[in-house]
């Protein structure tokens, strides 16, 4: 075979996605209170949440139906290719066979809308008339534009608002599928205007503008809020993205040996290496590579402890590896890795050792995001190319001991909207972040102790 | 059947162009010297371009061969999809069925490579090291640097200097690709230095780039020139995308009836057409709408004469309508369709009425544009939106009698690097242009007047 793309049929998409939850190696620390230290219940989410998505939150059912409803938004751009990166590996003289998952052709551009249309299409069928969400640089904003778009909804988006300001593309594309950017810190909510009340000339954060998406949507009775990442029923959505893989590897006649993956909340790593963890726990030998930036170590540098999901400590505690709810990443350009927690099931897999983290430096990935644009035609945004390096890094020892490993990257975005980022790249203008342990420490300061959480 | 997507597999992609000049109505008027108004032979070709292209330009051979190595880079984003634009159509309320060619996958995001790959291929096979080409806002400049890429040669795009200094992103992505973009007028040149001489802070314009490129080319052995429109040979490469169309209409059991496009030099148009014009010439009734816009005329409103395809007048003299080789289309967002001409082989089609040029204005084309995008959920680039206004007056047409038409759009490229015009539509900007009889008589005086031009 001499194919390119591994491609499936629409009647090839998989109908239901995988729930690892009920075989999980080890029991998951479930979000508590940060008054009470109690487990949280459904009625905490109710307010923010439609019900079918917190009872997926919390389901023990391995396998949950994808409805006919979503289904059809997903044909819009799935199933994704697999493509074999012959022309990579020649580059590189490898004899390891890469491939790659390309979630980059959806319309907004990445992964995101594999949940973004399962989230829109679940409120909508409990009345809910408008989502609320915050976005940095606008990923996250234009993916779940483009999904209550498709399902008649209106959304509301707080934008950080140095993002709003500096970065107007991802709001226009947002515009474009009447999606509602919001300059954040903004006067539309209380939280909002008690810090203009402070720094009229706020730049905002991401904490600031969870807090104000949540807000919106507590305080009306027709919103609710929307995440991206991090829950469980969020990566659970994306798992579409590892089943199609298995079906596509299967057809390829290929076993992937090596699966390397980029991590911010965890969302776009999970979809992909979830259906082929039950596999490894079932005793087969597989490298999980979690890769993640080293200006923002959480999985390599952090702590596995209860901490605030937001800036703000709005959000229940969750049990994750942190660098703590207050650091601050500096302005790394993979602005989806830029996150002090992870999803705690991403968390409890590198715990118990399950996956690997590891952590690179800006210039090392966008050196490999030109190999790979350089070879294989495509540009990848930031936050892909760490995925990149880790498999380019695994291609080039199996050139050195001569074994001809299958290695598998998620491409999770293209990087048409991150050319400012490749601008500082040719210009030699990027910096590398490196902390001192003391650094770390100062910053695991704001991670709060918790004596009585549960196991 | 209710898919979304009519794919074929990379084995059923097309294995040859389709040649359309012998099954032409009317005989194709050459291409001529200014001086001696006698037809250009190879010869005049050869310093710039290699000989399998100008043997392409003037082939009456029906199929030509897709090399391996071309069929090989095709596969990095062929075959493409043909999406049924259900939500549309519901949208719109039509009986209509319609469908979209979907070009904007490749990785430039247009169809600008299928004539690329083929003709950096066929440099490299004889020998050539460096292309040349020009570029305005950017679109192929980067479809040719990619395939440059792809093959190993160099490439130097000369941009318009306005657009090189105001829109840095596909400058951007043509260095992602190691082309090397350089403003122009640029002192690289004679005929750049002898304007930067008269003129040193000049924004540029297509002619004056097309002339840099051209000379760089003539003056530099190992380097050739490379067209991304107008010319037989192009427009040849670009029937990939008509062949593949009526091998998907085929699975889905369709028989088209109305086909719209967009012309601007007339390649993507051509492409999708070609292979059907066969059909309508044999007899079957459809309908081929080529679009352009009000601002730019060249079809609805131009005279069929013999002029210059630049404002320099360094070309051959091509039989094409034309509104006058110094006419200066306004600052439209559609970039791609501000040329003077068209290609001859859609120009004759035009004066034998085998197509049916529109004109559109550009905040009509931009309510299109956000019509689909809202339904269908992709953003198409403003060249494409006028040919999806086309299908959907056509669509709503139907609507009124009832008809269960098929309509084909040709969907040539998405709209990422185009927000900037989307911006300026939302904010109510957009101008609509449209002149009157004696601005465009006072235009087509620049055609020069051949008495003793060939039939």
């Amino acid at each position: 075979m001499d194919e390119t793309k591994i491609l499936l049929s629409e009647k090839e998409i998989p109908q239901r996605w995988y729930n690892i939850q009920p075989d999980l190696p080890a029991p998951l620390a479930p979000p508590i209170n940060p008054k009470t230290h109690k487990p949280i219940g459904p009625e905490d989410l109710a307010p923010i949440f439609p019900m079918e998505l917190i009872k997926q939150e919390v389901s023990l059912e391995p396998w949950i139906e994808i409805p006919n409803e979503v289904m059809d938004m997903y044909r819009v751009w799935r199933p994704t290719p697999l493509r074999r990166a012959r022309r990579l590996e020649k580059a590189l003289g490898t004899p390891a066979r890469i491939y790659y998952k390309d979630e980059s052709v959806s319309p907004p551009g990445s992964h995101k809308p594999n949940t973004a249309v399962a989230q829109a299409y679940y409120n909508k069928v409990e009345g809910v008339k408008r989502l609320t969400t915050e976005t940095g640089a606008g990923q996250w904003g234009s993916a779940l534009s483009f999904a209550t778009c498709l399902c008649g909804l209106e959304c509301t988006i707080y934008m950080v608002r140095i993002s709003y300001d500096q970065k107007p593309y991802r709001k226009l594309l947002m515009q474009s599928w009447n999606g509602k950017a919001i300059a954040s810190p903004s006067d539309q909510t209380n939280s909002g205007r008690a810090i203009l009340a402070d720094y009229p000339d706020s730049p905002g954060s991401l904490g600031m503008a969870i807090s104000e998406a949540v807000e919106d949507a507590a305080t009306h009775d027709d919103a609710k809020y929307s995440l991206g990442s991090v829950l469980n029923h969020v990566l659970l959505h994306q798992t579409i993205v590892g089943l199609e893989v298995q079906e596509q590897l299967k057809l390829a006649g290929e076993k992937v040996d090596i699966i390397c993956g980029c991590v911010g909340g965890g969302s776009n790593y999970a979809g992909l290496i979830f259906p082929f963890v039950k596999e490894k726990l079932a005793g087969r030998d597989l490298t999980l590579i979690a890769t993640e930036p080293t200006a923002c170590p959480t999985l390599t540098r952090g702590e596995f402890r209860y901490d605030f999901g937001d800036t703000a400590q709005l959000t229940p505690l969750l049990k994750m590896f942190t660098l703590g709810h207050r650091f601050v990443p500096p302005p790394i350009h993979a602005g989806g890795l830029r996150y002090h927690g992870a999803a705690p099931l991403i968390c409890l897999l590198a715990a118990q050792k399950v996956i690997e983290p590891r952590a690179y430096h800006q210039n090392t990935v966008f050196d490999a995001a030109l190999t790979f644009a350089r070879s294989e035609g495509m540009l990848c945004a930031p936050e892909t190319s760490h995925a990149i390096r880790a498999a380019i890094d695994e291609a080039l020892k199996c050139k050195e001991t001569g074994e001809e490993k299958c290695i598998l990257i998620g491409y999770s975005g293209h990087g048409f909207f991150d050319l400012a980022a490749y601008e500082k790249y040719f210009g030699k203008e990027l910096v590398d972040y490196e902390y001192p342990q003391e650094k770390i420490d100062e910053a695991l300061q704001s991670v709060p102790v918790i004596e009585d959480a549960p196991e």
